[in-house]
């Protein structure tokens, strides 16, 4: 691979996607935004798809609009379905915070398995998976088989393997590990898990947008995801959840809301769940973050996900020559999957003074994302992300190092994703 | 009361909350919107404090803004507890939905009180009350007492005490009744509920920003409510909750998120709950939304929820009058308690074509709610209505009763709330 700045520009100027970059609001400070996988950036149209709801929807339309509104959550559910998750139409609803639909999906996939009394997860998941797998088994007696993921390089399925047998009832899996960014095998690891006739849910959050995802075909049965990653749907936006089809009927929802109910408007004195995906909703959806979540979905299905994950392979695929070249002969060891096939769109450089780097990073203008105890990640985001901003970034880095910049920073702890 | 037009104007001319409404968004159509308890109006702040989220803190400031959001459950939960529930700091926080919140206390509720095996809720209630005490109850082989509430009068406190004993976990009860309007004794029921040793959960829904609420006096154990109805935080705006402090160590939320977490950013292995409200928060909380709640709820603050509810009792009162004269000789029942202090802020009226009555009003401009099967509800809302709306719209429904203007809708059901 060519390492020279020359070579990133030319990547750039063939880049098929590289006009998206202006569908996003940029401020004129040269910032190099590489943590698009924690909070992705503002499209342009966002503001005015919001003020549209805010001012003429809520402002002038008052009650009148819940009309529209009352079918956004399975309309933008389908946009993420036919754009990204290769699911069909009533199989993706916009609900809720990922935490609460992986709560609310696991819950329900459990009860469809009465008698099995094992949860299965990794050790290295993304905390608030672990958490709730967590909650739930206490609450029900249940035990959690907590498999040790290699963190740098993903799952051994012959380890998976191992877990899995008749007593399990879910297994609870990301698809790209938040710190690795090692991609899970959807299909080997759902057939895995159906042979010993559990049900999988996938946290889709670092997958989707950024890796090709087909939920129809993998057989998979349940998923979860963010929206505020690489679907850029902005901060604290509502996530999504899959249930597919042939399951739909079989779950209830632990949660009995009015929004899942058959009939919502009815009001009966009894809850029936809705026929679809819908059943799955509870309370009144939130509608200005899902005007948001519309815009963000639709630039990544006009963009491509084939396209997207092609052009974030090459971005990885350079910052991991570059780390080998410039960050490891100052002890910074790549802490992601060295093989592009294995990796989403991020990449992790481990350095036992992680934090005092990312800060150093970030006083000369690259945000990336720390990591506890001694990560550093970068997320370049395949929409707006150029390859020359991945090339400086990583010339900031070693020259960080060069300079000791960091080591004018307390040793410390971790902020915000 | 005087019941002409002259003495509206008057009470509108001596009302000290009048120059609030010119701090709404008020197409200018003429529009008679007495659906404020439904969705509530767009405060003129609104846009912008929107904006200054999505384009200066998102747009520009990125993942850095996290340093201010991750504080603005608890900040805007401090808002909502000190001016208008009557609690301390630390006691509330703005998340998820009403029904998900409703979900997570009342679990938590029912597993603080082992041994106990039953729900107790009133028939009339708000569906997705009904629904999620009925789910808990079936997963956890509970049985639910649904007393009968008389939905015009609200509940007689007799028949709620025959209904408590030592088997009970937790009562579900909304302050403001959603169809009648009748109003709870929040305190009284409270120490009802004590008495037989269960917690008591309030939903506020109907009651937040419209009459005043004491938790802190009354002891409330637990409650939650909605932001998009009086509080004007917009379609599908967060909810709250509150947990009374001394029994916030004792109660732990069913679902673990990484948002209840204890030094979150350790992301360590083990869910720890957070010390204090914080333990009730789920996932990524809806930042967009958050900064709508906050305008309506400093707006509601600044008013003053004694002069608010003030408003409403005498723009209820005269509603009672206007449609005792004018809509009673057409078959037109008050449903809603006749007693000035048993009322929230809505008055509903029966009639066997309250679904063409509905249709008819909206034709003539005024925005009621149709409730399933025989009403026609009224809110108006003291921040931003006035008396002669009031007076016009009872004025236009005494119109379509004597023109028989509904007979020309077809007989049919329910809309949106």
């Amino acid at each position: 691979m060519d390492l020279t700045r020359a070579a990133a520009v030319a990547l750039d100027d063939a880049d098929p996607l590289a006009g998206f970059r202006e569908r996003f609001v940029m401020a004129d400070d040269g910032m190099l935004y590489l943590d698009g996988n924690s909070l992705g950036r503002l499209p342009r149209e966002t503001p005015a798809a919001i003020s549209r709801v805010v001012e003429q929807q809520w402002g002038d339309g008052l009650v009148g609009s819940w009309s529209s509104w009352i079918d956004d959550a399975t309309r933008v559910g389908d946009l993420l379905a036919h754009g990204m998750l290769g699911a069909g139409p009533g199989e993706v609803l916009i609900s809720d915070s990922t935490s609460v639909n992986l709560y609310k999906l696991l819950l329900a996939g459990v009860r469809a398995r009465p008698g099995r009394d094992v949860l299965v997860c990794t050790a290295d998941d993304f905390p608030t998976d672990r958490y709730i797998v967590a909650g739930v088994a206490d609450d029900r007696g249940m035990t959690v088989r907590e498999i040790p993921a290699d963190i740098d390089a993903g799952l051994d399925l012959s380890v998976l393997a191992e877990a899995l047998d008749e007593r399990v009832a879910v297994v609870v899996l990301s698809l790209v590990a938040y710190r690795s960014g090692a991609l899970a095998d959807l299909a080997e690891i759902t057939r895995l898990v159906h042979d010993a006739g559990a049900l999988v849910l996938w946290d889709l959050s670092h997958a989707v947008g950024a890796v090709p995802i087909d939920l129809g075909a993998s057989g998979a049965d349940l998923a979860v995801g963010c929206t505020y990653k690489y679907l850029n749907g902005g901060p604290g936006a509502p996530a999504f959840l899959y249930v597919r089809r042939e399951l739909q009927e079989r779950l209830r929802s632990p949660i009995q809301g009015w929004f899942g109910q058959r009939d919502q408007f009815a009001m009966g004195p009894v809850y029936e769940p809705a026929a679809g995906i819908e059943r799955f909703g509870v309370g009144t959806p939130p509608v200005l973050g899902m005007a948001a979540v519309e815009v963000g979905a639709r630039l990544v299905a006009e963009a491509g996900v084939d396209r997207l994950a092609a052009k974030g392979r090459t971005m990885t695929d350079l910052m991991v020559a570059l780390g080998d070249a410039w960050l490891a002969p100052h002890g910074v060891a790549l802490a992601s999957p060295r093989s592009t096939e294995r990796r989403g769109s991020h990449v992790t450089f481990a350095h036992p003074q992680a934090w005092q780097l990312t800060q150093a990073l970030i006083e000369s203008g690259v945000v990336p994302d720390f990591r506890t105890p001694d990560r550093v990640r970068f997320g370049p985001a395949p929409l707006y992300t150029r390859f020359v901003d991945v090339w400086d970034a990583m010339d900031r880095f070693r020259e960080v190092l060069a300079d000791r910049a960091h080591l004018r920073f307390p040793a410390e702890r971790a902020r915000v994703t």
